[in-house]
């Protein structure tokens, strides 16, 4: 069974699983596990490693509309280096403290792989969900998508192994190292993003329905599309795509293909109706992009169908 | 760095992490991990699983004389049987039930490792932490301790595996497998506890310092005597042994040693003032025996060291 079978076992045992976070009175809760080997690429510093997987589950908390009251965090590791377990502390004070926030501890684990799990929390009294868009309404992002897709190609590029996989850096040149710490800092510099938890609360009021990009842009529509029973019509050219993205891709048509399904980002997928799209825009401190409106069925991108995982345009 | 050099490095860093929990407002919260090779024996059924993985986090909710509200956990597995995740489920929500809280769901997520992260929170307008035993109080525990002792030494007796390693254990007799069954089915109703959410929240107005025994006895009372800068001197035969340690163990010297050292009990461990203990007696449905007296430094029992992991009687 796949996840996404067992979710829908889930959603049949504990009812509706759907959102990015469960709501219980004003409460807003959510969970998840990452680990070394599937969500940090080497490379990736504790400290970077500490907000990137603390600020998840503010984003989570942020896609409800709530306000951001506390994180905790479960960290597992083969063993508790001094400097690792601080910078991933700091990291994760760091980001709770950016959405004002508290971070308030947790736990520690023996575990063969590095292995995170985070809780965070906020409140809300009127959370948005997924569903809920409505024909007609503007289909926005909050900043710029494609930043997790760059600093992964960074990552690739400074890989800590040579390609003989002795991980034996000392033949390389000076240039050659000088290189691989820049794309490397740039890539721990792009990966730590600003959960959106201001931009939640600013957009609550005004959202039919909201999530974050976790999953990349294509799966959010997907997911939201399920939810609220619609479809999207969205125009390629007013995504807002990273400058990043560039730096990483050969194309034009690369980036956008990236941008779109890799995921990652953690910005703010949201439907709101027209007539609030001006005040939702200015209530919100980072850039909304209008990208599209909510039809009856179908997801497109430029009038082609956009597919859940892959992107494939014209 | 061991675990309790981690969380002195911890300690430096975010202020004060002994409690059972953390405190933001009047919010509980409390985090754990759990791995099948260290926490959860051969035979432990997934609902057993899900049960005592969310039971823990609820006992330290419980242990701050919080009442809680809601859980919730990440389920990390090598693969996602339908069967094992509702039996986990079905426990995680059998549990919060048991004691008024909400199982709200969580993340799942493939790991190589059977493993969990709960996270449970609930309210108190006034948390009892593990400082503010006074001398003279009296020092109590709630119900029986030694059922998980018990229920591991039942896991063992039971072990899936042949003492050849083969886990074949179609040449057995069918007597056999009959004592196999009933000794797991056994261990899993003795290692699946019951929350002392109600119990905690009766006493909090009585207890001057609290936390859950899941470490326990010895460690308990050291590691109140650390927080609250005092001693004990506990009374032996005072020890309220649950039956079923004597099940398995030769003498009731080893009962008692088994008792006092092997933990994972989740039964509450309190301070109470001498005048106050008729009350939090009265207030407890469940039975609070006081097994000795705050005293101003050295934890002894029968007037001989208690030390701090193992268990030196005479």
């Amino acid at each position: 069974m796949d996840e996404r079978a067992a979710l829908a076992v889930l959603e049949d045992e504990l009812g509706p699983v759907g959102d990015d976070a469960a709501v219980v009175d004003d409460l807003v809760v959510t969970t998840d596990m990452l680990h070394e080997t599937t969500d940090f690429p080497p490379g990736t510093t504790r400290y970077t490693a500490g907000w990137r997987a603390v600020g998840a589950s503010l984003s989570d908390v942020a896609a409800m509309g709530g306000q951001a009251t506390a994180a905790v965090a479960a960290y597992a590791a083969p063993e508790f280096d001094e400097e690792e377990l601080l910078a991933f502390v700091r990291g994760a004070s760091d980001v709770c403290e950016r959405v004002g926030a508290e971070y308030v501890g947790g736990d520690l684990d023996g575990h063969e792989e590095f292995t995170v799990a985070t809780t965070a929390f906020g409140t809300t009294d009127a959370p948005v969900r997924r569903s809920g868009a409505a024909v007609g309404d503007r289909v926005c992002v909050t900043g710029t998508l494609g930043r997790s897709a760059a600093a992964l190609e960074l990552f690739d590029r400074a890989k800590l192994e040579r390609d003989d996989g002795s991980g034996d850096w000392s033949g390389s040149t000076e240039t050659d190292a000088n290189e691989r710490d820049a794309a490397l800092e740039r890539a721990n510099e792009l990966f730590r993003f600003e959960p959106r938890v201001g931009a939640g609360r600013a957009l609550a009021p005004h959202a039919s329905a909201m999530m974050d990009s976790s999953d990349g842009l294509a799966r959010s529509l997907h997911q939201l599309s399920e939810a609220s029973d619609c479809g999207f019509a969205v125009d390629a050219e007013t995504i807002p795509v990273d400058d990043a993205v560039f730096e990483t891709t050969e194309t034009d048509e690369a980036a956008l293909e990236r941008t779109i399904t890799f995921g990652e980002d953690f910005e703010l997928v949201a439907t709101i109706p027209e007539t609030a799209l001006e005040a939702a825009q200015a209530a919100t401190t980072v850039p909304l992009t209008p990208i599209g409106t909510v039809v009856e069925s179908d997801i497109t991108i430029d009038g082609e169908p956009l597919s859940d995982r892959g992107y494939t345009h014209g």
